[in-house]
């Protein structure tokens, strides 16, 4: 399981505040402290700061680069700022969040996957917007993994994300996301499957259990990455107890060390 | 989705009591309380009385059912205790629990389902045991399919449990149980599947926490009744929860009315 810690994004106030200031501590702090909480990928977002995103994101790479060593997750509808971020960032292999199946958004970020030999997050949205049902959702995943497969990246570097809409509005967007899974995971075993857990508990209460049941349940239909706050023990103790759950734990061992650090504290 | 209470079983120490005592008000509270939790069925188990489980059957039925006006899950190995039940059942089309594909039992159990037109749990066991994988499960379970119908029983009377086995033991219970899930759903889509769910959990840390989201895992692969503690209320919130993210609660209805109940209290 890939874990994408999502904590680096400017639209949350305190990342701000450290932005303006310019402190690297601070940020070099949450950096550390999501890998220590079991984080694989650190994604960078300074999307809100139109004004000197580019700036920005070289501060931001260059200050956690500094801290950790793991790949990072460049997230920008921003062309040039994701490149800056990637010509910067070098440890393994990063993470382009994201490219989608609209023609314009496809041919702005293809070539800057393929120039990086990275990775990148496929929305499963095209011009019409994001596709109601689970079928025409595999639709549009399968027209991404055919044209970025044909453009030389491989499956394995794909990570397609049926973005997930609140049940608040259709009752049936959680139904729909795990068929679109099922039918990904069939037809290309080695694509990989990430997505955001909030969206889909918009509008409802008790926002993080939710978030974090529907966790499960993807995960139950093959979901293999999520972008999260790996700084949620709840979180991480529900992922460790699904792997278990789910046969991915050789002996339940990953269980077993979450559970003696407390990860389950508080909860019966 | 079915809930079948399980609170009424001797082998619960209170229960115990109760009954040494003939304590009619103290058996009839755990039985209402179980209904307003939610329960659709009450179970009724006296099988670790063998000394006198007719009698103690006879007495908890009737004194069930002067409290509370549901199905009853009859539930023992001993199949006159399960006619003692059955005959004073009044309420809808009880439960038996259960039969198997072990021949003696299936000979014994099938004639009083017959003669009873009850629903039955048909436990996927034969004479070899358990079996271990997902596919000898799944053989096990068509066997009691053809055998039961065959007979004359419908498919919507039958309760198929694929019996879950420990984590701590087989790492891969979990999955091997998902597995059945799926393909009983596909060639068999009027029958139900049920289970009971602290047997994942046996040997493991935080039990109620594992037993919780394997409960969640399953209902994502088409478990369609559960036989457990409807007074916990963080179990019902969770089923409430995971049918709303599955699209099995219109307009997530039943989840907003089950956040007003306090079911998630105390959960972040």
């Amino acid at each position: 399981l890939v874990i994408v810690g999502k904590l680096i994004n400017t639209s949350r106030k305190d990342i701000e505040v450290i932005i303006d200031e310019r402190d690297k501590d601070s940020i070099q702090r949450i950096a550390k402290a999501q890998v220590e909480a079991g984080a694989d990928y650190l994604d960078v977002n300074c999307g809100t700061r139109a004004y000197d995103e580019r700036e920005t994101m070289e501060w931001l790479v260059n200050a956690v680069q500094e801290a950790v060593q793991v790949p990072l997750c460049i997230d920008s509808a921003n062309i040039e700022a994701v490149e800056v971020g990637l010509k910067l960032a070098k440890y393994g292999q990063p993470l382009i969040n994201s490219i989608t199946a609209q023609e314009d958004v496809f041919k702005k970020v293809l070539p800057v996957v393929r120039a990086h030999k990275a990775k990148v997050i496929a929305l499963c949205m095209n011009e019409e917007g994001i596709p109601e049902t689970g079928e025409t959702r595999f639709i549009t995943a399968e027209r991404l993994v055919t044209d970025l497969t044909s453009a030389g990246v491989d499956e394995d570097d794909i990570y397609l994300d049926p973005l997930i809409q609140p049940i608040s509005v259709n009752d049936k967007a959680g139904k729909e996301v795990l068929k679109t899974l099922r039918m990904i995971s069939e037809k290309y075993p080695k694509v990989h499957k990430i997505c955001g857990l909030s969206n889909v508990s918009f509008g409802s209460p008790n926002r993080k259990m939710l978030n974090r049941l529907f966790m499960v349940l993807t995960m139950g239909h093959g979901m293999d990455s999520f972008i999260l706050n790996p700084l949620d023990r709840a979180t991480m103790g529900h992922i460790y107890a699904t792997k278990a759950l789910l046969g991915q734990d050789s002996y339940c061992l990953g269980y077993i060390a979450a559970h003696r650090k407390g990860h389950y504290q508080g909860q019966v």
